[in-house]
Protein backbone atom coordinates (compact mmCIF):
# COMPACT_ATOMS: atom_id res chain seq x y z
CA UNK A 1 0.00 0.00 0.00
CA UNK A 2 1.09 3.37 -1.01
CA UNK A 3 1.45 6.12 1.81
CA UNK A 4 3.48 9.19 0.50
CA UNK A 5 1.65 11.46 -1.60
CA UNK A 6 5.39 12.05 -2.89
CA UNK A 7 5.71 8.45 -4.38
CA UNK A 8 6.83 8.58 -8.09
CA UNK A 9 3.61 6.71 -9.24
CA UNK A 10 0.97 9.25 -7.39
CA UNK A 11 3.47 12.07 -9.06
CA UNK A 12 3.05 11.19 -12.55
CA UNK A 13 -0.92 10.59 -11.69
CA UNK A 14 -0.77 14.20 -10.21
CA UNK A 15 0.95 15.67 -13.20
CA UNK A 16 -1.74 14.38 -15.75
CA UNK A 17 -4.38 17.33 -14.59
CA UNK A 18 -1.70 19.08 -17.16
CA UNK A 19 -1.90 18.91 -20.62
CA UNK A 20 1.93 19.16 -21.69
CA UNK A 21 1.82 16.03 -19.20
CA UNK A 22 -1.09 14.11 -21.05
CA UNK A 23 0.32 15.24 -24.77
CA UNK A 24 4.24 13.35 -23.63
CA UNK A 25 2.51 10.55 -21.97
CA UNK A 26 -0.46 9.61 -23.93
CA UNK A 27 -2.45 8.92 -21.00
CA UNK A 28 -5.32 10.69 -19.03
CA UNK A 29 -6.64 10.27 -15.43
CA UNK A 30 -10.36 9.08 -15.12
CA UNK A 31 -12.21 8.83 -11.74
CA UNK A 32 -15.34 7.65 -10.45
CA UNK A 33 -17.47 4.07 -10.67
CA UNK A 34 -19.73 5.54 -13.61
CA UNK A 35 -16.67 6.66 -15.64
CA UNK A 36 -14.09 3.60 -15.11
CA UNK A 37 -17.43 1.38 -15.44
CA UNK A 38 -17.82 3.27 -19.28
CA UNK A 39 -13.82 2.72 -20.20
CA UNK A 40 -14.75 -1.29 -19.27
CA UNK A 41 -17.45 -1.49 -21.61
CA UNK A 42 -15.81 0.71 -24.43
CA UNK A 43 -12.33 -1.59 -24.23
CA UNK A 44 -10.24 1.53 -23.45
CA UNK A 45 -6.69 0.77 -22.31
CA UNK A 46 -6.46 0.69 -19.03
CA UNK A 47 -3.17 1.08 -17.84
CA UNK A 48 -3.48 1.56 -13.87
CA UNK A 49 -6.24 1.43 -11.54
CA UNK A 50 -5.89 3.07 -8.13
CA UNK A 51 -8.02 2.50 -4.90
CA UNK A 52 -8.33 3.04 -1.31
CA UNK A 53 -9.81 0.12 0.78
CA UNK A 54 -11.33 2.52 3.17
CA UNK A 55 -13.14 5.04 0.61
CA UNK A 56 -14.28 1.93 -1.65
CA UNK A 57 -17.80 1.66 -0.31
CA UNK A 58 -20.49 0.47 -2.41
CA UNK A 59 -21.05 -2.93 -4.11
CA UNK A 60 -20.40 -1.45 -7.49
CA UNK A 61 -16.63 -0.08 -6.98
CA UNK A 62 -15.79 -3.62 -5.47
CA UNK A 63 -17.29 -5.40 -8.20
CA UNK A 64 -15.42 -2.93 -10.51
CA UNK A 65 -12.09 -3.57 -8.49
CA UNK A 66 -12.75 -7.49 -9.16
CA UNK A 67 -13.20 -6.81 -12.90
CA UNK A 68 -9.87 -5.35 -13.22
CA UNK A 69 -8.23 -7.97 -10.99
CA UNK A 70 -8.86 -10.45 -13.36
CA UNK A 71 -7.15 -8.76 -16.00
CA UNK A 72 -3.42 -7.54 -16.83
CA UNK A 73 -3.93 -4.19 -15.43
CA UNK A 74 -1.11 -2.95 -13.00
CA UNK A 75 -2.92 -2.06 -9.28
CA UNK A 76 -1.98 -0.17 -6.81
CA UNK A 77 -3.65 0.11 -3.33
CA UNK A 78 -3.21 3.87 -1.25
CA UNK A 79 -3.66 5.19 1.98
CA UNK A 80 -6.95 7.70 2.55
CA UNK A 81 -4.22 10.50 2.73
CA UNK A 82 -2.79 9.46 -0.83
CA UNK A 83 -6.65 9.25 -2.59
CA UNK A 84 -7.54 12.47 -1.49
CA UNK A 85 -4.55 13.87 -2.74
CA UNK A 86 -4.88 12.98 -6.23
CA UNK A 87 -8.60 13.16 -6.02
CA UNK A 88 -10.13 15.91 -7.84
CA UNK A 89 -14.08 15.14 -5.89
CA UNK A 90 -15.18 16.15 -3.19
CA UNK A 91 -16.87 12.88 -2.32
CA UNK A 92 -14.00 10.57 -3.61
CA UNK A 93 -15.70 7.37 -4.04
CA UNK A 94 -11.88 5.49 -3.82
CA UNK A 95 -11.73 4.32 -7.21
CA UNK A 96 -9.59 5.87 -10.29
CA UNK A 97 -7.61 5.03 -13.75
CA UNK A 98 -5.17 5.92 -15.98
CA UNK A 99 -5.98 5.12 -19.32
CA UNK A 100 -4.88 5.47 -22.71
CA UNK A 101 -5.78 8.54 -24.39
CA UNK A 102 -7.66 7.23 -27.68
CA UNK A 103 -7.42 10.18 -30.20
CA UNK A 104 -6.39 9.64 -33.86
CA UNK A 105 -4.67 12.13 -36.56
CA UNK A 106 -7.10 13.28 -39.28
CA UNK A 107 -5.11 11.94 -42.30
CA UNK A 108 -6.72 12.15 -46.02
CA UNK A 109 -8.07 9.14 -46.10
CA UNK A 110 -9.47 8.85 -43.05
CA UNK A 111 -13.30 8.00 -43.82
CA UNK A 112 -16.10 10.34 -40.97
CA UNK A 113 -18.83 9.07 -41.43
CA UNK A 114 -22.29 9.93 -39.43
CA UNK A 115 -22.49 12.87 -37.64
CA UNK A 116 -19.17 14.68 -36.47
CA UNK A 117 -18.75 17.86 -34.44
CA UNK A 118 -15.97 20.03 -35.16
CA UNK A 119 -14.73 22.57 -32.71
CA UNK A 120 -12.20 25.46 -33.43
CA UNK A 121 -9.99 26.33 -30.72
CA UNK A 122 -12.24 25.35 -28.36
CA UNK A 123 -11.55 26.82 -24.97
CA UNK A 124 -13.68 25.34 -22.07
CA UNK A 125 -12.89 22.06 -20.94
CA UNK A 126 -16.10 21.94 -19.47
CA UNK A 127 -17.86 22.88 -23.09
CA UNK A 128 -16.31 19.75 -24.53
CA UNK A 129 -16.91 17.42 -22.20
CA UNK A 130 -20.74 18.00 -22.17
CA UNK A 131 -20.45 19.08 -26.25
CA UNK A 132 -19.18 14.89 -26.22
CA UNK A 133 -21.95 13.70 -23.61
CA UNK A 134 -24.80 15.20 -26.28
CA UNK A 135 -23.04 13.97 -29.11
CA UNK A 136 -23.16 10.09 -27.83
CA UNK A 137 -26.78 11.38 -26.79
CA UNK A 138 -27.94 11.53 -30.55
CA UNK A 139 -25.64 8.57 -31.69
CA UNK A 140 -22.97 10.65 -33.17
CA UNK A 141 -19.89 9.38 -34.73
CA UNK A 142 -17.03 11.38 -33.21
CA UNK A 143 -15.43 14.79 -32.67
CA UNK A 144 -12.60 16.68 -34.37
CA UNK A 145 -10.55 19.42 -32.32
CA UNK A 146 -9.14 22.17 -34.63
CA UNK A 147 -6.26 23.89 -33.38
CA UNK A 148 -4.89 25.31 -30.31
CA UNK A 149 -7.47 24.83 -27.62
CA UNK A 150 -8.14 22.42 -25.01
CA UNK A 151 -7.68 18.89 -24.91
CA UNK A 152 -10.79 16.07 -24.66
CA UNK A 153 -8.71 14.24 -22.00
CA UNK A 154 -8.58 17.40 -19.63
CA UNK A 155 -10.05 16.05 -16.41
CA UNK A 156 -12.82 18.59 -16.40
CA UNK A 157 -13.97 17.54 -20.04
CA UNK A 158 -13.56 13.85 -19.12
CA UNK A 159 -15.92 14.54 -16.08
CA UNK A 160 -18.48 16.15 -18.36
CA UNK A 161 -18.85 13.43 -20.88
CA UNK A 162 -20.08 10.88 -18.63
CA UNK A 163 -18.63 8.16 -20.35
CA UNK A 164 -18.70 9.63 -23.99
CA UNK A 165 -14.93 10.56 -23.86
CA UNK A 166 -15.05 6.48 -24.35
CA UNK A 167 -17.73 6.13 -26.70
CA UNK A 168 -16.69 8.40 -29.41
CA UNK A 169 -13.89 8.64 -32.20
CA UNK A 170 -11.51 11.78 -30.98
CA UNK A 171 -9.26 13.26 -33.58
CA UNK A 172 -6.89 16.53 -33.32
CA UNK A 173 -5.97 18.60 -36.13
CA UNK A 174 -5.20 21.71 -37.86
CA UNK A 175 -6.99 24.06 -40.24
CA UNK A 176 -5.05 23.45 -43.06
CA UNK A 177 -4.75 19.25 -42.48
CA UNK A 178 -8.94 19.42 -42.51
CA UNK A 179 -9.05 21.58 -45.38
CA UNK A 180 -6.81 19.30 -47.32
CA UNK A 181 -9.45 16.69 -46.33
CA UNK A 182 -12.28 18.59 -46.73
CA UNK A 183 -11.33 19.80 -50.69
CA UNK A 184 -10.60 15.62 -51.06
CA UNK A 185 -13.96 14.94 -49.16
CA UNK A 186 -16.10 17.06 -50.18
CA UNK A 187 -18.31 16.53 -47.19
CA UNK A 188 -21.05 18.91 -45.74
CA UNK A 189 -19.89 21.29 -43.62
CA UNK A 190 -22.30 23.17 -41.86
CA UNK A 191 -20.96 25.84 -39.86
CA UNK A 192 -22.91 27.75 -37.23
CA UNK A 193 -22.38 31.00 -37.05
CA UNK A 194 -23.94 34.72 -35.31
CA UNK A 195 -24.38 36.53 -38.82
CA UNK A 196 -27.57 37.01 -41.37
CA UNK A 197 -27.84 33.21 -42.71
CA UNK A 198 -29.99 30.72 -43.16
CA UNK A 199 -32.33 29.55 -39.96
CA UNK A 200 -30.67 26.82 -38.28
CA UNK A 201 -34.40 24.71 -39.10
CA UNK A 202 -34.23 25.18 -42.75
CA UNK A 203 -31.97 23.78 -43.47
CA UNK A 204 -32.13 19.91 -44.42
CA UNK A 205 -28.88 18.26 -42.73
CA UNK A 206 -26.97 15.21 -44.64
CA UNK A 207 -26.69 11.66 -42.67
CA UNK A 208 -22.65 12.23 -43.05
CA UNK A 209 -21.90 15.94 -42.15
CA UNK A 210 -19.35 17.49 -39.86
CA UNK A 211 -21.09 20.50 -37.68
CA UNK A 212 -18.57 23.15 -37.29
CA UNK A 213 -18.23 25.41 -33.91
CA UNK A 214 -16.11 27.96 -33.42
CA UNK A 215 -14.64 28.85 -29.96
CA UNK A 216 -16.38 30.44 -27.22
CA UNK A 217 -14.47 34.00 -27.52
CA UNK A 218 -14.60 34.38 -31.09
CA UNK A 219 -16.69 32.06 -33.11
CA UNK A 220 -15.72 30.59 -36.46
CA UNK A 221 -12.61 31.93 -37.92
CA UNK A 222 -12.83 34.02 -41.12
CA UNK A 223 -10.99 30.93 -42.69
CA UNK A 224 -12.92 28.33 -40.99
CA UNK A 225 -15.81 30.06 -42.44
CA UNK A 226 -14.50 30.07 -45.74
CA UNK A 227 -14.15 26.23 -45.73
CA UNK A 228 -18.03 25.57 -44.88
CA UNK A 229 -20.25 24.37 -47.59
CA UNK A 230 -23.17 25.87 -45.22
CA UNK A 231 -23.37 28.50 -42.81
CA UNK A 232 -26.46 28.38 -40.70
CA UNK A 233 -27.31 30.45 -37.29
CA UNK A 234 -29.78 29.96 -34.37
CA UNK A 235 -32.30 32.98 -34.35
CA UNK A 236 -32.44 34.93 -30.97
CA UNK A 237 -34.80 37.44 -29.71
CA UNK A 238 -33.69 39.03 -26.33
CA UNK A 239 -30.77 41.11 -25.47
CA UNK A 240 -27.51 38.25 -25.60
CA UNK A 241 -25.98 38.31 -28.93
CA UNK A 242 -24.61 34.54 -28.25
CA UNK A 243 -25.09 31.56 -27.25
CA UNK A 244 -23.20 29.34 -24.70
CA UNK A 245 -20.68 27.15 -27.05
CA UNK A 246 -22.13 24.02 -25.74
CA UNK A 247 -25.54 24.83 -25.35
CA UNK A 248 -25.96 26.11 -29.29
CA UNK A 249 -24.24 22.73 -30.17
CA UNK A 250 -26.81 20.72 -28.52
CA UNK A 251 -29.46 22.89 -30.36
CA UNK A 252 -27.92 22.10 -33.49
CA UNK A 253 -27.11 18.41 -32.89
CA UNK A 254 -31.00 17.78 -31.76
CA UNK A 255 -32.42 19.56 -34.68
CA UNK A 256 -29.89 17.21 -36.83
CA UNK A 257 -31.21 14.15 -34.73
CA UNK A 258 -35.05 15.04 -35.50
CA UNK A 259 -34.81 15.40 -39.04
CA UNK A 260 -33.41 11.97 -39.06
CA UNK A 261 -35.82 10.69 -36.33
CA UNK A 262 -39.35 11.67 -36.68
CA UNK A 263 -41.56 11.53 -33.42
CA UNK A 264 -43.41 8.25 -33.69
CA UNK A 265 -46.98 9.15 -34.35
CA UNK A 266 -48.42 6.96 -31.22
CA UNK A 267 -46.37 9.28 -29.19
CA UNK A 268 -48.57 12.47 -30.00
CA UNK A 269 -50.13 13.99 -26.75
CA UNK A 270 -51.85 17.53 -26.85
CA UNK B 1 -6.93 55.66 -4.21
CA UNK B 2 -7.02 52.51 -2.20
CA UNK B 3 -3.92 50.68 -2.10
CA UNK B 4 -4.09 48.55 0.59
CA UNK B 5 -6.32 44.63 -0.02
CA UNK B 6 -7.01 44.49 3.88
CA UNK B 7 -9.32 48.28 3.43
CA UNK B 8 -12.63 47.11 4.61
CA UNK B 9 -14.31 47.83 1.20
CA UNK B 10 -12.20 45.58 -0.37
CA UNK B 11 -12.63 43.16 2.21
CA UNK B 12 -16.79 43.47 1.84
CA UNK B 13 -16.18 43.07 -2.12
CA UNK B 14 -14.62 39.91 -1.45
CA UNK B 15 -16.66 38.44 0.67
CA UNK B 16 -19.62 38.66 -1.91
CA UNK B 17 -18.15 35.69 -3.76
CA UNK B 18 -19.65 33.37 -0.44
CA UNK B 19 -23.35 32.81 -1.01
CA UNK B 20 -24.05 34.14 3.22
CA UNK B 21 -22.72 37.31 2.37
CA UNK B 22 -24.78 37.47 -1.01
CA UNK B 23 -27.77 36.57 1.03
CA UNK B 24 -27.58 38.93 4.04
CA UNK B 25 -26.22 42.09 1.71
CA UNK B 26 -28.72 41.48 -0.82
CA UNK B 27 -25.64 42.71 -3.24
CA UNK B 28 -23.46 41.09 -5.59
CA UNK B 29 -20.36 41.67 -7.63
CA UNK B 30 -20.31 41.95 -11.52
CA UNK B 31 -17.19 42.46 -13.85
CA UNK B 32 -15.84 43.23 -17.16
CA UNK B 33 -17.45 45.42 -19.28
CA UNK B 34 -20.11 43.68 -21.09
CA UNK B 35 -21.65 42.74 -18.10
CA UNK B 36 -21.51 46.32 -16.15
CA UNK B 37 -22.94 47.99 -19.35
CA UNK B 38 -25.74 45.28 -19.73
CA UNK B 39 -26.08 46.86 -15.67
CA UNK B 40 -26.37 49.86 -16.83
CA UNK B 41 -28.80 50.05 -19.76
CA UNK B 42 -31.44 47.58 -17.47
CA UNK B 43 -30.84 49.62 -15.05
CA UNK B 44 -30.27 47.87 -12.35
CA UNK B 45 -28.84 49.55 -9.00
CA UNK B 46 -24.94 49.68 -9.18
CA UNK B 47 -24.59 50.87 -5.27
CA UNK B 48 -20.68 50.48 -5.84
CA UNK B 49 -18.09 51.17 -8.83
CA UNK B 50 -14.46 50.48 -8.61
CA UNK B 51 -11.90 50.80 -11.14
CA UNK B 52 -8.39 50.50 -11.56
CA UNK B 53 -6.72 53.39 -13.85
CA UNK B 54 -3.51 51.28 -15.01
CA UNK B 55 -5.77 48.72 -16.37
CA UNK B 56 -8.93 50.48 -17.86
CA UNK B 57 -7.67 50.70 -21.31
CA UNK B 58 -10.14 50.10 -23.59
CA UNK B 59 -12.73 53.52 -24.66
CA UNK B 60 -15.61 51.47 -24.16
CA UNK B 61 -14.30 51.02 -20.11
CA UNK B 62 -13.53 54.85 -19.90
CA UNK B 63 -17.34 55.87 -21.50
CA UNK B 64 -18.57 53.35 -18.90
CA UNK B 65 -16.79 55.18 -16.14
CA UNK B 66 -17.61 58.37 -17.78
CA UNK B 67 -21.52 57.20 -17.77
CA UNK B 68 -21.28 56.69 -13.85
CA UNK B 69 -19.57 59.50 -12.71
CA UNK B 70 -22.78 61.05 -13.55
CA UNK B 71 -25.38 59.46 -11.69
CA UNK B 72 -25.33 59.05 -7.78
CA UNK B 73 -22.91 56.05 -7.24
CA UNK B 74 -20.01 55.59 -5.01
CA UNK B 75 -17.13 55.16 -7.03
CA UNK B 76 -13.87 53.60 -5.79
CA UNK B 77 -10.43 54.28 -7.18
CA UNK B 78 -7.93 51.20 -6.39
CA UNK B 79 -4.31 50.20 -7.40
CA UNK B 80 -3.65 47.50 -9.69
CA UNK B 81 -2.39 45.19 -6.93
CA UNK B 82 -6.44 45.72 -4.67
CA UNK B 83 -8.00 44.97 -8.22
CA UNK B 84 -5.97 41.77 -8.74
CA UNK B 85 -6.67 40.64 -5.55
CA UNK B 86 -11.28 41.18 -5.79
CA UNK B 87 -10.77 39.89 -9.53
CA UNK B 88 -11.74 36.90 -10.55
CA UNK B 89 -10.63 37.08 -14.60
CA UNK B 90 -7.41 36.26 -15.59
CA UNK B 91 -7.05 39.48 -17.35
CA UNK B 92 -8.75 41.64 -15.62
CA UNK B 93 -10.33 45.01 -17.35
CA UNK B 94 -10.32 47.61 -14.49
CA UNK B 95 -13.45 47.75 -14.25
CA UNK B 96 -16.12 46.19 -11.55
CA UNK B 97 -18.93 46.51 -9.42
CA UNK B 98 -21.26 45.55 -6.45
CA UNK B 99 -25.00 45.53 -7.45
CA UNK B 100 -28.27 44.94 -5.60
CA UNK B 101 -30.02 41.64 -6.52
CA UNK B 102 -33.22 42.59 -8.10
CA UNK B 103 -34.90 38.47 -6.85
CA UNK B 104 -38.18 38.52 -6.03
CA UNK B 105 -40.16 35.98 -3.56
CA UNK B 106 -43.12 34.10 -5.18
CA UNK B 107 -46.31 35.17 -3.69
CA UNK B 108 -49.18 33.87 -4.05
CA UNK B 109 -50.40 36.56 -6.33
CA UNK B 110 -47.22 36.34 -8.66
CA UNK B 111 -48.37 36.64 -11.65
CA UNK B 112 -46.10 34.27 -13.93
CA UNK B 113 -46.58 35.27 -18.11
CA UNK B 114 -44.30 34.29 -20.72
CA UNK B 115 -41.87 31.66 -20.60
CA UNK B 116 -40.44 30.68 -17.42
CA UNK B 117 -37.85 28.12 -16.16
CA UNK B 118 -37.77 26.51 -12.63
CA UNK B 119 -34.74 25.03 -11.46
CA UNK B 120 -35.39 22.69 -8.45
CA UNK B 121 -32.07 22.22 -6.66
CA UNK B 122 -29.59 23.59 -9.30
CA UNK B 123 -26.19 22.97 -8.38
CA UNK B 124 -23.56 24.13 -10.42
CA UNK B 125 -23.60 27.81 -11.22
CA UNK B 126 -21.85 27.65 -14.67
CA UNK B 127 -24.81 25.80 -15.73
CA UNK B 128 -27.65 28.22 -13.71
CA UNK B 129 -25.83 31.19 -15.91
CA UNK B 130 -26.01 29.74 -19.11
CA UNK B 131 -29.55 28.73 -18.49
CA UNK B 132 -30.42 32.78 -18.65
CA UNK B 133 -28.22 32.97 -21.27
CA UNK B 134 -30.50 30.79 -23.25
CA UNK B 135 -34.01 32.07 -21.69
CA UNK B 136 -32.84 35.61 -22.72
CA UNK B 137 -32.23 34.26 -25.99
CA UNK B 138 -35.76 32.81 -26.64
CA UNK B 139 -37.17 35.82 -24.95
CA UNK B 140 -38.28 34.20 -21.47
CA UNK B 141 -39.44 36.26 -18.97
CA UNK B 142 -37.82 34.65 -16.10
CA UNK B 143 -36.37 31.53 -13.43
CA UNK B 144 -37.66 30.59 -10.68
CA UNK B 145 -35.20 28.92 -8.38
CA UNK B 146 -36.63 26.19 -6.10
CA UNK B 147 -35.48 25.26 -2.86
CA UNK B 148 -31.81 24.61 -1.82
CA UNK B 149 -29.16 24.78 -4.64
CA UNK B 150 -26.29 27.74 -6.12
CA UNK B 151 -28.07 31.08 -6.36
CA UNK B 152 -28.31 33.12 -9.41
CA UNK B 153 -26.23 35.94 -7.67
CA UNK B 154 -22.80 33.75 -7.47
CA UNK B 155 -19.88 35.23 -9.22
CA UNK B 156 -19.90 32.53 -12.10
CA UNK B 157 -23.42 32.41 -13.25
CA UNK B 158 -23.14 35.98 -13.05
CA UNK B 159 -20.62 35.65 -15.75
CA UNK B 160 -22.25 32.96 -17.36
CA UNK B 161 -24.98 34.58 -18.27
CA UNK B 162 -23.17 37.03 -20.43
CA UNK B 163 -25.85 40.19 -19.05
CA UNK B 164 -29.20 37.95 -19.02
CA UNK B 165 -29.17 38.20 -15.45
CA UNK B 166 -30.01 41.80 -15.34
CA UNK B 167 -32.82 41.48 -17.91
CA UNK B 168 -34.77 38.21 -16.61
CA UNK B 169 -36.88 38.48 -13.59
CA UNK B 170 -35.26 35.71 -11.22
CA UNK B 171 -37.94 34.20 -8.03
CA UNK B 172 -36.54 31.97 -5.20
CA UNK B 173 -39.51 29.91 -3.42
CA UNK B 174 -39.66 26.81 -1.99
CA UNK B 175 -41.27 23.58 -3.29
CA UNK B 176 -44.28 23.75 -0.90
CA UNK B 177 -44.92 27.57 -2.05
CA UNK B 178 -44.61 27.00 -5.31
CA UNK B 179 -47.35 24.28 -5.03
CA UNK B 180 -50.18 26.48 -3.38
CA UNK B 181 -49.19 29.17 -6.46
CA UNK B 182 -49.86 26.28 -9.01
CA UNK B 183 -52.64 25.05 -7.17
CA UNK B 184 -54.39 29.18 -7.41
CA UNK B 185 -53.19 29.69 -11.23
CA UNK B 186 -53.44 25.86 -12.86
CA UNK B 187 -50.48 27.16 -15.16
CA UNK B 188 -48.65 24.70 -18.31
CA UNK B 189 -46.44 23.38 -15.80
CA UNK B 190 -44.22 20.90 -18.24
CA UNK B 191 -41.47 18.58 -16.33
CA UNK B 192 -38.50 17.35 -18.05
CA UNK B 193 -37.45 13.96 -16.58
CA UNK B 194 -35.67 10.95 -18.27
CA UNK B 195 -38.48 7.98 -18.04
CA UNK B 196 -40.76 6.20 -20.68
CA UNK B 197 -43.43 9.88 -21.47
CA UNK B 198 -44.44 11.61 -24.14
CA UNK B 199 -41.00 13.01 -26.68
CA UNK B 200 -40.67 16.82 -26.14
CA UNK B 201 -41.36 17.26 -29.76
CA UNK B 202 -45.14 16.07 -29.60
CA UNK B 203 -45.86 18.53 -27.05
CA UNK B 204 -47.59 21.64 -27.96
CA UNK B 205 -46.32 24.44 -25.23
CA UNK B 206 -48.81 27.31 -23.97
CA UNK B 207 -47.40 30.88 -24.47
CA UNK B 208 -47.68 31.27 -20.58
CA UNK B 209 -45.88 27.78 -19.10
CA UNK B 210 -43.15 26.67 -16.75
CA UNK B 211 -40.59 24.32 -17.57
CA UNK B 212 -39.91 22.63 -14.58
CA UNK B 213 -36.01 20.93 -14.21
CA UNK B 214 -34.65 19.16 -11.57
CA UNK B 215 -31.00 19.23 -10.33
CA UNK B 216 -27.97 17.83 -12.12
CA UNK B 217 -27.27 14.82 -9.73
CA UNK B 218 -31.03 13.91 -9.62
CA UNK B 219 -33.50 15.19 -11.76
CA UNK B 220 -36.95 16.37 -10.72
CA UNK B 221 -38.12 15.07 -7.33
CA UNK B 222 -40.92 12.98 -6.91
CA UNK B 223 -43.00 15.40 -5.51
CA UNK B 224 -41.67 17.93 -7.78
CA UNK B 225 -42.92 15.29 -10.78
CA UNK B 226 -46.24 15.36 -9.24
CA UNK B 227 -47.14 18.96 -9.69
CA UNK B 228 -46.65 18.74 -13.29
CA UNK B 229 -49.29 19.05 -15.77
CA UNK B 230 -47.20 17.41 -18.33
CA UNK B 231 -43.90 15.34 -18.27
CA UNK B 232 -41.89 15.18 -21.54
CA UNK B 233 -38.61 13.64 -22.41
CA UNK B 234 -35.49 14.31 -24.83
CA UNK B 235 -34.95 11.33 -26.59
CA UNK B 236 -31.07 9.34 -26.86
CA UNK B 237 -29.96 6.72 -28.47
CA UNK B 238 -26.20 6.56 -27.32
CA UNK B 239 -24.95 5.29 -24.33
CA UNK B 240 -24.91 8.31 -21.54
CA UNK B 241 -28.07 8.30 -19.87
CA UNK B 242 -28.64 11.71 -19.33
CA UNK B 243 -27.52 15.24 -21.12
CA UNK B 244 -26.20 18.60 -19.08
CA UNK B 245 -28.86 20.35 -17.24
CA UNK B 246 -27.95 23.51 -19.49
CA UNK B 247 -27.70 21.41 -22.53
CA UNK B 248 -30.92 19.60 -21.96
CA UNK B 249 -32.85 23.04 -21.15
CA UNK B 250 -31.50 24.86 -24.08
CA UNK B 251 -32.72 21.79 -26.54
CA UNK B 252 -36.18 22.19 -24.69
CA UNK B 253 -36.29 26.16 -24.47
CA UNK B 254 -35.43 26.19 -28.86
CA UNK B 255 -38.17 23.82 -29.47
CA UNK B 256 -41.08 25.60 -27.50
CA UNK B 257 -39.24 28.96 -29.04
CA UNK B 258 -39.48 27.26 -32.63
CA UNK B 259 -43.68 26.08 -31.96
CA UNK B 260 -44.07 30.10 -31.61
CA UNK B 261 -41.74 31.44 -34.15
CA UNK B 262 -42.18 29.03 -37.84
CA UNK B 263 -39.11 29.65 -39.94
CA UNK B 264 -40.15 31.95 -42.50
CA UNK B 265 -40.80 30.64 -46.01
CA UNK B 266 -38.06 32.61 -47.89
CA UNK B 267 -34.97 31.72 -45.31
CA UNK B 268 -35.74 28.30 -46.60
CA UNK B 269 -32.75 26.53 -48.78
CA UNK B 270 -32.15 23.03 -49.52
Amino acid sequence: MITSTSNQHIKAIRKLSQKKYRRESGLFYVEGLRPITSAMNHKAVIEQLVFCEELLESEIGRDLLHRTQSQAISILEVNRDVFENISLKDGPQGLCAVVRQNNEDLLLNTALNGLWVALEGVQDPGNLGSILRTLDAVGGSGMLLIGEGTDAYHPTSVRASMGAIFTLNIMQTNLEDFSRWQQKHQRALVGAVCADVADYRSYNYAEDMVLFMGSEQKGLSEQATHLCTNTITIPMVGSVDSLNLANATSILRYEIFNQHHPVKTNDCIN
